[in-house]
């Protein structure tokens, strides 16, 4: 089999790629990064991203890195198999995934990242969560899920009435968000609660979660 | 003709799609949204996108938000038309094309635009630039193009030896930045800085950053 991801299954960015894989599904290797050994940072990963950043992606003889650009690769060049993410066959509902897409990673990612940061990877370098910043992003995430909360009235997903590669870009950081006290920024709005259930429930992502032990003892 | 741009010349979100349209010499009508009236936070935009942020794209009865979904898509829709911004012929061509829009979208874009705030939108809401958060992002961004700047020697673009939308994404921010003195960043790097001064020059972008303005007296 010609796939192999380079990455850690605790990773967000991994997790969202394994999900993509597993929503496709495909065959593919996975070869374990060891980030506390900083192998990430070490010449032979460099060599497959320049970034030194997981995961990266090999095809055969091509070289793929940055999360969002693999699954959106993989959803491309294998719509035929597995599950449609990016609604291939309708041109508007393609885009609609697109635009959905691009607000997870403009609108939703900055917002969530500090605080996943704060929780779980500050007490790791030996430091206490820092409660201002989980504070103000918190108050930008919540009016970035109250438009969701009113988008996700009118739709079942975000794109449309079809899970699509938008939702699922949510998942790793979400998935580990509702593991700490700012859950509540999901659960008091129902609509996005409802959503959040459903997409995490399928069972690509539940093979993946398994894997997602980050912070945990 | 049906595609309507809703923004404003000097934005960076704006050029960034007014780019794409030139490139792919398409007919286009620009409505002007009057961000110092608050027109993106009224209903009849918020109804376009519900975020609040220029631009939207009415392609007939097709409403699109963020401007990297909108430059993908015109880029997917009209393939055929103008320049060739996705490398649509070749699979792996386009997966390149696909990382380093997310490079920028994820690398560079965090890095430059607390760069540009501080420089053009602080001093318009009657504060000083804050030279911390400056010099705290001017130094990301140059670890980021000291990145650039390896990969230029090994080809003229960033995702070959094409221009592509992951360049063209980079042009607003860059020209803003380069009327400020950060541009040393830019310019202390000679294959970032060749690169830039390929890239702002093609035609398309002459055409737009004739509007960009901002900042200006």
């Amino acid at each position: 089999m010609a796939l192999k991801l380079y990455g850690a299954p605790m990773s967000t960015c991994t997790s969202r790629v394994l999900t993509c894989l597993h929503e496709k599904d495909l065959d593919f290797e996975l070869v374990i990064v060891d980030l506390f050994a900083g192998e990430h940072k070490q010449p032979p990963f460099l060599a497959k991203n320049p970034f030194g950043q997981i995961p990266a992606l090999e095809d055969d003889d091509l070289t793929l890195f940055e999360s969002r650009a693999i699954t959106s690769y993989v959803a491309e060049r294998f719509k035929e198999t597995g599950y449609d993410l990016i609604r291939h066959q309708n041109i508007k509902e393609a885009a609609l995934v697109k635009v959905w897409t691009e607000v997870e990673s403009q609108q939703f990612h900055p917002a969530i990242a500090p605080i996943i940061f704060q929780f779980l990877v500050a007490p790791l370098q030996g430091n206490l969560p820092d409660q201002t910043i989980i504070d103000t992003n918190l108050e930008k995430l919540g009016k970035v899920l109250d438009i969701y909360e009113a988008k996700l009235t009118s739709t079942k997903y975000l794109a449309g009435d079809f899970y699509s590669l938008a939702d699922l870009h949510h998942l790793p950081y979400a998935y580990y968000l509702m593991k700490t006290p700012a859950a509540s920024v999901v659960n008091e709005r129902p609509h996005v609660k409802a959503w959040w259930e459903d997409i995490s429930s399928r069972p690509a992502f539940k093979k993946v979660a398994e894997g997602m032990n980050f912070g945990e003892k």
